[in-house]
């Protein structure tokens, strides 16, 4: 089956990194659909060279709770996802390491997101002695065992749906690895 | 560490689902964070007896792309998730099947949305051969191998992040079951 994309009439932007398109589908039909523009994103999953996995919990506004999650962010312009990675996993948690594996990419939300997240594995990282440059903020930097963390998924307390899908990639590599 | 939750002062809409958030982080500074308000969301991977996948292929704006996905979509109000999960998967594929399995819950993006995407397991599925009422828009129902969706998560042809995440909780309640 030949499946059309829809035919973008017109762009508005209701914030800097949210727009409006006014669409119309292959039945005639108009539609106006929000679109968020971020940068491309990474995450990083941080073994140490006990397997422990380095995590943090931090406060996340959207769920309006403290929750426990992987080191991410935002690739800053002019920045390759390895380098953004590195930086990310210093900046959080102060750990760093020699060897980081891309695993892959995914859409966070293809129907409404233009950025894709990039997948690190990094291994031996080390505490680079430095606190986390948040530590004002509040985000706290928890070392856990690989089988914790695979626990924390199954039982949803590990809740962001972006370390879910990092941890899919990792339990894939190490099991192909291994 | 006692990590404090960012005090909200003031809320007003970009858009119905969109926020703009004024917020007085622990360090006194006030940031404007946009929060996303879905309704919360289903996921379906179902597989036939014969461990056939049920996927679709449909155009998805914010990659401006046709891609392979999983069955999914908004639970509606009054409506349960295994409701809404029985309902989307009919609605988007034709098939249906008695045992749904519950694996779990995740946020898709615990910075920016409030909601929660609810994860099932449709055993046994068969079509009911009714065509999917999204046939006119261009939606094109696919049957894969179990395996074979595995290699596309791997090699990033399955693309969307919440059906990554659905295939770790499929991954790991099949192993536990076997």
């Amino acid at each position: 089956m030949l499946i059309r994309p829809w035919k973008l009439i017109h762009s508005t932007y209701l914030h800097p990194n949210i727009r409006l398109d006014e669409c119309e589908l292959p039945t005639g039909q108009i539609i106006t659909p929000h679109i968020i523009e971020y940068n491309d994103e990474i995450m990083v999953f941080a073994l140490t060279q006990d397997r422990q996995v380095v995590l943090i919990r931090q406060y996340r506004h959207g769920l309006r709770d403290v929750i426990l999650e992987l080191p991410g962010g935002s690739v800053d312009a002019g920045e390759s996802p390895l380098e953004a990675a590195r930086r990310e996993l210093m900046e959080e948690t102060g750990y760093a390491g020699e060897t980081f594996i891309a695993l892959g990419q995914v859409s966070p939300n293809p129907a409404i997101y233009t950025n894709q997240l990039h997948i690190f594995l990094a291994v031996d990282v080390e505490s680079s002695g430095r606190q986390s440059v948040y530590d004002v903020d509040g985000v706290e930097v928890v070392l856990m065992p690989l089988e914790d963390v695979i626990s924390k998924a199954r039982s949803s307390e590990l809740i962001n749906s972006l370390n879910i899908t990092t941890l899919f990639f990792v339990l894939d590599y190490l099991h192909r690895i291994s």
